[in-house]
């Protein structure tokens, strides 16, 4: 079946999360959103590209830090309202230098840091 | 650090997004989203809860179908706008009965289905 970009379900701000996840090693590097068109130009360039909900803008994903995620599988989840992208990704994938965004853990009530930032 | 549950940014309707992975094969496995309440639940029972939007209602995960998510690891991201649960999940997680709800991909423009039900 041909994929259609109008089967997805985006939100009231026309916007659908998506989760950034290794391909390789399985670790979740960031969740971030996109707009129809973000889906559309990652789908077509193989570049990952999310709508910058602060900046009100594309933000191709390494376009300025050269952390570029390369699209290597592109998933929808059962009520099409989730995206769930398997990437190649260039160094860290957080803005504060450190692999995944997920790097804070709540353990017996309180935060653990699990990564530093990469060098 | 004591985790605070107002360190994290809820959004206008008071939710915030949760990712359910395999603590063991790392798949994602759901997305779903909870509220500041659920948060609470999830970590003193262990029991990953979440809000249905749909129903207007807490959902202890599993609790009717038995396909129950034991919280491993909670993990806060950057922004404390997004939630990362490790878990160990009973059967499968998606209402259709497949392992992950991620189960379409797109490829070439067509849509591939990765995974049938669990019997």
């Amino acid at each position: 079946m041909a994929f259609d970009l109008n089967s997805l379900t985006f939100d009231a701000n026309g916007l659908i999360p998506a989760i950034a996840q290794d391909h390789v090693s399985g670790e979740v590097l960031m969740m971030a959103w996109m707009n129809a068109k973000a889906v559309e130009q990652t789908l077509a360039t193989g570049r990952v590209t999310y709508w910058s909900r602060s900046r009100q803008a594309f933000w191709i994903k390494g376009e300025t830090s050269g952390h570029v995620q390369k699209l290597v599988d592109f998933r929808v989840d059962c009520d099409r309202d989730c995206l769930l992208l398997r990437v190649e990704q260039e160094g860290p994938a957080c803005h504060t230098n450190r692999r995944s965004c997920f790097y804070t853990a709540v353990r017996d009530q309180d935060e653990v840091e699990l990564m530093t930032p990469m060098t």
